[in-house]
């Protein structure tokens, strides 16, 4: 007998067995990682959840509001402007997979050494086990790696194209894009982006954004009141939940979080060790080096990754009163993101300094996704600037699976224990 | 005692010892590929002696220029208009790596998994075996790919955009990256770019690009008047070489087969099966992969890539009669070239197809060098379109190294039995 959940996946024409297993082993590690922490906040609970609920209430979500007329967005990158798929009654959801198990159904249509996120995602396409697929109504991806662009060529998506210099003809470009990503979605639901609307959306996003933030300067206490990786956790749940009931959640995180802070509750002691993490996402699925850095004894007080700062950082002026002004001041908000898409990126590097400054952060470990290129190697320059300001780092590469987990635990344990 | 070449690499701060190694190295591959063949055109010789003379001759000749006001610019791709670099009294050379022996140096500095011809290059430099580095007046990168891109970032290189889609908006940043390089060479030789002059070397270009066009053009002979490999080593030349004396050399060469094609002379026999070999490049010291196919019994007819149809075709309009025309139109001619770093690249879908039935290619080796995503994931396109015109395609997907020579005959071999 199907249970709820089963029956709509069954509709969606998943392989619900198939799917069965990859919730089992997700949870699996999750359990292992998030789960087997001691001295969690008690509002952890709902972002737990929500990462539970991804493939089953939130796809329910989802689907209900399908039929009112809403049409779904599937995005891979936090370059896409989200403000503007909400304002024309879209609904955008970050699709990137984090999970081991979906890669080897990937490597049959991709090639074996492209980043796993990449191949994690298609894998879950191509085994039928994303629900996501079935009841997207368009897939937008966008040139911030070789990998993916040529990928999205594949699957014929939507492309929005991130231009590689920061001059004024490529914030033109970028600006260009941004325009005809609001006509693609207008097209796609039918429904005229409204200034007063688009207001509403960017309101809806910094709000979010300002609720991150808060999150993040509480990691700032030493101890901080939360583990690195269940702020990793709320990071991932940020990209796939419903941004207004997230954001009231973590309203009441972030509370408890001050009163924890002010009574010194934390899962570490003071004076425990404090890591950056530095470089490629971490996405739902892959708790993978959070649980290492945490599990050694060290705490992760900031990522400056797509799922760290450079998601909340910056907000949307909402000064502007018509359309054109809104959609330039997104423009200039999103081009803001430093990713190693850059040529030169050195805003990325004084991003860096600062947050080691700010975060009195120790140590940096620079998290590259095995096959990323850019920040691989961007990482040379970044650990010889590092270096210069006398601050350790270490350079991991790695994927998804638990082969070099060993291997990985020796090397993470022999550099903290250098840091003073 | 030294030789002169010896003396000159020596005063230029090379490792000599080590320099010589990697002649030797680079000979004997050469000897055991290109000098292995039979039949050959006599006015082969001009072309390997150019090979020969890279880091000796033709070096000797730029410190000469150099010394007379010259500048001297390294560049590593077919994106940047060598008319300009020409035209303000520079000298530019393609400064690409094709030979194992300084990878590992390259690894020293560069991750393990991104292309060879990117680490390779990086060795010649760091290794201290490369002629070009100490009189390099100015490097210029592009952003065609991740490991290159942030390459350039690491040595400072001055970096061209090539924009990643076909649109208005990619042309006019394009158009302006070549305005803006027009500037950086004038400000590097201290010389006007004149029209008249731009002129000039716009015509030098296309007269060699007429030459190489012409080259090809008589390899759609059944069977060619010369090999793959040969023609590979024309067009290596012809990175490295000065446009003017290569052409002339290559008139030469052009006869001399049109007079084998009338006769009917060739390495191969007549109904010998023809191989198009897709994708990445083969720069000077790389022979492995034609090598590796015409030893198997097949000929290659043609190369669709950046040391193949990507590099000769379509001239530059020389009609303007101003910069501004000339500008444009040299802007427009490289941006026909259909690097896989556009998004969608359907433009290259179609190349390919028509070379296909030009070049009468019974079989499709897609090459891919180790780590280049943006050729491997196109490759499933390139593929899928082949398969569908019923033209049989492997990929091959290898680095520099003699390691996987065993399994890439097995493979081809049993590639080549399955076509008519």
């Amino acid at each position: 007998m199907m249970n709820n959940h089963e029956r709509t996946w069954n509709e969606l024409g998943l392989d619900v067995s198939l799917h069965n297993e990859l919730l089992k082993s997700i949870d699996q590690t999750f359990q292992q990682t998030v789960g087997a922490q001691k001295d969690r906040p008690e509002a952890m609970k709902y972002f737990d959840d929500a990462l539970h609920e991804s493939h089953s209430g939130r796809v329910t979500e989802i689907i209900k509001a399908r039929k009112k007329g809403k049409k779904f967005i599937g995005t891979f990158c936090i370059y896409v402007p989200e403000e503007i798929a909400m304002a024309a009654d879209a609904i955008p959801v970050a699709l990137c997979g984090g999970t081991q198990f979906s890669i080897p159904y990937g490597e049959k249509m991709f090639p074996r050494d492209i980043c796993p996120l990449i191949k994690s995602t298609f894998g879950l396409a191509l085994a039928k086990i994303c629900p996501y697929g079935p009841i997207k109504d368009l897939g937008v991806g966008e040139t911030t790696c070789d990998a993916k662009k040529k990928a999205w060529d594949v699957v014929n998506f939507y492309v929005m194209e991130v231009p590689q210099k920061k001059g004024k003809l490529d914030f033109d470009l970028w600006h260009q894009e941004v325009i005809e990503f609001k006509e693609k979605v207008e097209e796609l639901t039918g429904r005229k982006v409204e200034s007063s609307r688009l207001s509403e959306t960017i309101t809806i996003l910094n709000e979010k954004r300002l609720a991150l933030q808060r999150l993040n300067e509480l990691r700032k206490n030493d101890p901080p009141p939360l583990s690195g990786l269940d702020a990793l956790v709320v990071m991932q749940a940020a990209l796939n939940d419903e941004p207004i009931r997230f954001t009231k959640q973590l309203y009441e995180l972030n509370e408890e979080l001050e009163e924890r802070a002010r009574k010194g509750v934390s899962p570490f002691t003071k004076g425990t060790k404090r890591i950056m993490i530095s470089g490629c996402p971490s996405v739902m699925g892959n708790w993978k080096i959070h649980s290492l850095i945490e599990r050694a004894g060290a705490t992760v007080v900031i990522d400056e990754t797509c799922t760290g700062t450079r998601y909340f950082e910056n907000l949307v002026d909402n000064t502007a009163k018509d359309l054109t002004g809104q959609l330039r001041a997104l423009a200039e908000r999103y081009m803001k993101i430093n990713c190693a898409c850059f040529s030169p990126n050195n805003e990325r590097l004084d991003a860096i300094l600062k947050i080691v400054k700010d975060y009195n952060v120790v140590g940096v470990i620079h998290y590259i996704l095995q096959y990323c290129h850019g920040y691989n190697v961007e990482a040379i320059r970044v650990s010889s600037m590092l270096k210069q300001a006398m601050i350790p780092n270490l350079k991991v590469e790695t994927d998804y699976s638990t082969e070099d987990i060993g291997q990985l635990r020796t090397r993470i344990d022999a550099f903290l224990e250098q840091l003073d």
